[in-house]
């Protein structure tokens, strides 16, 4: 069949550019007569699609020297833990800040790993409807890091402007809008990504630490979950996950040969100015559950009148070839995640289905 | 190009048949519209590949049901860490027999982690020519487990006769042999498999544990590095790595469909057999540098008289269409990976070639 619209929350839709460059090279890759994947990881082939995934990252952060770029496995629930095993020691505290369920399970790791603050909690009747403000945050100076999550896949939030945390390092779980537009990474202590929303397929797990924190990190932890082993190798400590990295490397140079992050940006706020316009001009039918400032460019959720017409919306969606649009089970509605290879013309097919469906209703 | 011979370590070749089924159906997959990767990992189409996946382990090595089967991330290198983190409480003790530098690193990993012995080790000048006997084993009755190395990739070297530990449960890292013959996984504690080698690309790792050591584990450890976290989640407690599963689908699909391990280990036996007479043939030229009863059917490694003819073997190899043939840089020389994929067709090219290279020498 034809593509269909993937409004899939991650792992989620890809650029088709970068699938069907994987596909032409699967069995051959650039001459070499076997696929990336048969590659060694220390041969000069798979190095250079390594050198380059590296790099398109520096150059589309525009990240510092006093930078380390890491490419690791297990994800950013991996991160929950390795965060806090590598940067709080005993005697010492960090603090966490509450938007979501997933910053919930950051917090809820951390705490078995060391000593942790609750900053902030947007909390509401089980729902995570605001990001807080710079004057709510009960931050601690002494703190060894404050950690955020930029985006709230299930809630549909997102951090606009980030906090001021001072001299204390702002660590960030950017799984779900990383490179959504330009952002300065010399604001952060550590930054990290799984790759299954805006990056590649799941598998690889993007960190971007400054280097003085992988210097101070930990040493009583094993060593294959030390940042260092990782920065100290370029990730190729262990055999890393060739073709998840080769597949992130073919998104960022889509990304790239299509104007880099200022362009994404454009096109990201233009795709959710439409479907968020779609949902406000109908106010009767449809409802968007978030504060009006803290709407996700990434994940926008909704509620119709009943979940009945919410089954009934997801139901015919996929049927006009819209897949994804179920909201999170743990709180219901519709969700359509819209990262960076989600097209303009989607959501503008999306919309006039929801002007549709509201006639028909 | 036409397809290469391929002899690398890992990653190494894999059986066409899986790539060229993913070739074909990378941007549409199963008639769904879009790629494997771009599904949901809690969605319909990516379950069945899960669960297949999960199912063909079981099948081809017959695993009981007092095992679980696990598809994690992190590779061989991540178990060193989480086996001892796991089954390796304080107060106890475990034992390595080290036959080889991966399970020197293993223990390495472990003795930071808690208390452990070498119940044996075959170094001899840097270098494990040999796998230990029975006999000579200087086991722990009171140990929590027993670790070894089932094929050592560089020493070129492989346990035939797994070791009797009793009622001590034996851990085996199997990433370079597993699946090369039937195996009575119940004579295992657990098992872990870096997909690399026999089962798939890069970034899954297979780990089959038996039930009891589960439940038994540690639970002071982070949730993620807990057995029981994934266990209990059939492997999808958080977003597994979606395409690397995929392809370990495909592989062991294929695997299955050409006699299972019974046919392979036939396959693998006649295809050492016939590289090692290449090497045992011209005994004044190449030469084996291990114990004849500890020949790896895996890795097959060998000297020429000297490294400079080394140099010009590996060089004249990959003009005449065969790669990865350099021995690794730690102990030099020739290595010939031969796993699963590896056909016989290509073991007879290279026994010809070192027929011819031995003539003109």
């Amino acid at each position: 069949m034809a593509r269909v619209i993937n409004f899939n929350a991650g792992p989620a839709a890809m650029p088709l550019a970068a699938l069907e460059r994987a596909q032409a090279e699967l069995v051959d890759f650039n001459g070499t007569g076997m696929s990336v994947m048969e590659h060694s990881h220390r041969g000069k082939a798979y190095d250079a699609v390594h050198a380059e995934a590296l790099s398109l990252v520096r150059k589309l952060l525009n990240v510092g020297d006093d930078y380390d770029v890491l490419l690791l496995q297990g994800g950013a629930s991996g991160q929950f833990a390795l965060v806090p095993m590598n940067l709080l020691p005993a005697g010492k505290s960090a603090d966490y800040i509450l938007t979501g369920s997933w910053s919930k399970k950051a917090h809820g790791e951390a705490k078995g790993i060391g000593t942790v603050r609750v900053a902030a909690s947007t909390e509401r009747d089980k729902k995570f409807p605001s990001i807080p403000k710079q004057a709510s945050l009960d931050l601690d100076p002494s703190a060894v890091y404050c950690h955020i999550t930029s985006n709230n896949t299930i809630a549909g939030t997102q951090w606009f402007d980030f906090p001021d945390t001072g001299s204390v390092p702002l660590v960030a779980d950017m799984s779900s809008d990383i490179m959504w537009r330009p952002t300065d990474v010399s604001k952060f202590g550590l930054i990290y990504a799984g790759a299954q929303k805006n990056l590649g397929p799941s598998g690889v797990t993007l960190v971007i630490v400054r280097k003085d924190l992988v210097a101070a990190g930990r040493t009583d932890i094993p060593q294959i979950f030390q940042y260092r082993t990782h920065a100290e190798a370029n990730s190729l400590s262990n055999t890393p996950p060739t073709f998840a990295i080769y597949m992130l490397r073919n998104v960022l140079s889509w990304l790239d040969e299509t104007g880099g992050l200022a362009a994404a940006e454009k096109r990201n706020r233009e795709k959710a100015e439409a479907l968020y316009a779609a949902i406000d001009g109908r106010p009767d039918f449809y409802r968007s559950p978030v504060d009006t400032d803290a709407r996700s460019v990434m994940n926008v959720v909704f509620n119709l009148p009943t979940p009945e017409l919410e089954a009934e919306f997801v139901a015919e969606a996929q049927k006009a070839g819209m897949v994804g649009l179920k909201g999170h089970r743990s709180v219901g509605g519709i969700r359509a995640s819209i990262y960076n290879a989600a097209t303009i013309e989607w959501i503008r097919a999306l919309c006039d289905f929801m002007k549709d469906f509201h006639k028909g209703a």
